[in-house]
């Protein structure tokens, strides 16, 4: 590989979830300065902190996730509701909020959302789930437009059946019922956390200084 | 009008906002036995009291609205976010939860989000606004799919530039600054409420039985 | 019903394949002059002889169909590639080139596309006529656009499990083949070709007046 | 740079046109063995004959161009028709229909399309030019999920506001005209041609091995 990300100070949230993992290795590689870190966001003050401590940034990675959450919508309770918003939303805006001055002032910076396909395509047990990804996908199409002018791109990615720790661990990885959820893959496998996070890696380089505001599939033909 | 309706119970939440007049005026002439309903979603137990108030219920319209929630990513408070989800999402879910296990019971039933195209197409100072509209799409896809089986049937819309008196009163449509916008508008025009109620009643009525967990953009052309 | 396109003469394409037979019913019970045409469009003069025969014309319904255009993209022939094209998208254009001066002049008028969501999702052995179907969605969405100043509507649906004598003819219906794909549509059904043509009467009353350029997904939640 | 396309060869077509001369000269620097095709593709036998002399391809770059092609659709001729589709949709099948059987014997390849957000968001006078950039689209939709089982990944972009000799050429990008069409696109400039050529090459290289029948918008927020 290349020094693609070389000099930039890069955050990324969740570090030992979701794509965690393999954003930090790859874009180390790439020679990034990656503060992984893996507080917990769903205190009001922890992403101002985070962004506080890490001093200046270049590209936020805002990856965020909970497990297994699947459930039908008439016996989602309000606990489990609530918990999905304060994992996967609520921070995501605190982070920006908390990232964007700094950005803004000079001139320049990124933020990737690591977002999922459950937004994009309906599936039965994820309405709550996939309204919770599906508001971080619209807040990325707004923001992205609204920073755009001040040389800040925002965009994100709407991922499924890619290997990560969270929610296509080596014992999903390897059970019968993958295989048969693959069937509904034109891809026909799943993607490796590296070849996803070689996405990311665009999206953090500045190869990708034109774009803004936008959602990405990454799901091997699963959604259009 | 013929009595596309007729028979049906239907309740219209925040009747009052919205696109609640619209939809109680045009519902109530075709026929329908229209519950609308006022009361203020928030507190947690609210929309489980309308449902079992409202008993049978043949046609949920889920009519939510925040008025003028325009603000800059950066100068988004906590509290300003939290309220656009407390009016926009989490009642959403209540409301459903609450309504779906007497239309599965029964076969039958269909529930109509009221939807924004702010969530479809990326506008500065629209972030949370956005998002909150964005959860209530993706929410509507999944549950759409979830539920589809047992004929019960999940749409939303997402408007813009549609007359209504929370977000294009009479003072704004008056306005020099609309004129403007409406450039921007293919349509060249606002709707009239009574014109967007008119595909909330194909919604509505039986006519919409093979369509689930779609969102259908009613903005004029301004968003494809 | 009620008498929702009373008044209207209106033209259908190819009325007796695909969606003419249930449109042609529908429309003429809810009041309309139906000019059910079913000359073949291939020509390059049958398009304007059509419109000019015609006369007046409030709603054009753009009904074009092949039969069975299924094949590898590798197998595909000149022959058979130009044929769908030579069936599905060069009349369109005539078509709508034809009807739309005089449309414009008396500042009112709808054309009306029968689409097909295999220009929506992707399937294997459909890249010829998906293309083909896409062109007619793309034109549209430009068109529209166009032509909205002018007060004349030009909006598309995108359909597919739909009863029609074309691509779900009753030997399909009764299918052991159908019973599979319908696995894989959430509906669990086919709709019927006059559910279907309810919402292209939606479409072609004035109750649509608002929307251009727009593409409607038809397909049971089979598409987002 | 580095070396991400070592190794490859590339036929890139209409080589001296639009996306051509960026892609050919990133690829090259990527360490690509470039094929820099600059034939008139309209002859039946052109395209057969192009992939016939190049033997060995790895990645096809189906980079197809026509100057200019706007009108009103009531205004555009047969003939005007008849070229566009004869320079942007016809050659791409046949493109692929040659190309596609080696591809599959040896279970690896890539179809690149450069297509238009003109298929993705409607504008006057590109009704024509729309409908060919969007059966382009719908094309790779299909053949995507068709031949991604053979481990060959087909995808698009849809590009615009992209510097290329074609449609942006320099007396356009220092024209006041373009700085009038500039503020209707979030990112307030034009992609360099060498940006657009490193999306690109991000489909082209391996990182891309997962995704199949995708479009990819690339043009500065003016398309979601």
């Amino acid at each position: 590989m290349g020094q693609r990300l070389s000099g930039k100070r890069i955050v990324v949230t969740d570090a030992g979830d979701f794509m965690g993992p393999a954003v930090t290795d790859l874009f180390t590689e790439e020679g990034a300065e990656v503060i992984a870190d893996r507080r917990d966001l769903r205190p009001l003050a922890a992403a101002s902190e985070l962004i506080a401590e890490a001093g200046h940034i270049d590209v936020l990675v805002a990856n965020l996730s909970i497990p297994n959450p699947r459930a039908l919508a008439h016996e989602t309770t309000d606990a489990q509701w609530a918990e999905v918003f304060d994992r996967l939303v609520h921070p995501l805006h605190r982070l920006c909020r908390a990232v964007l001055p700094q950005m803004i002032e000079r001139r320049g910076g990124k933020i990737i959302v690591v977002g999922s396909a459950a937004a994009l395509r309906g599936t039965p047990r994820r309405s709550c789930y996939g309204a919770a990804r599906g508001a971080q996908h619209a807040y990325v199409r707004s923001l992205g437009v609204e920073v755009a002018p001040h040389n800040v791109q925002v965009n994100a990615t709407g991922q499924n059946f890619v290997e990560n720790p969270t929610y296509f661990p080596p014992e999903v990885v390897g059970s019968p019922e993958l295989q048969t959820r693959l069937l509904d893959v034109p891809a026909g496998r799943l993607s490796t956390g590296r070849e996803a996070a070689a996405f990311l890696l665009f999206l953090a380089s500045d190869e990708s200084d034109f774009l803004c505001g936008q959602i990405f599939p990454y799901a091997g033909g699963w959604t259009a």
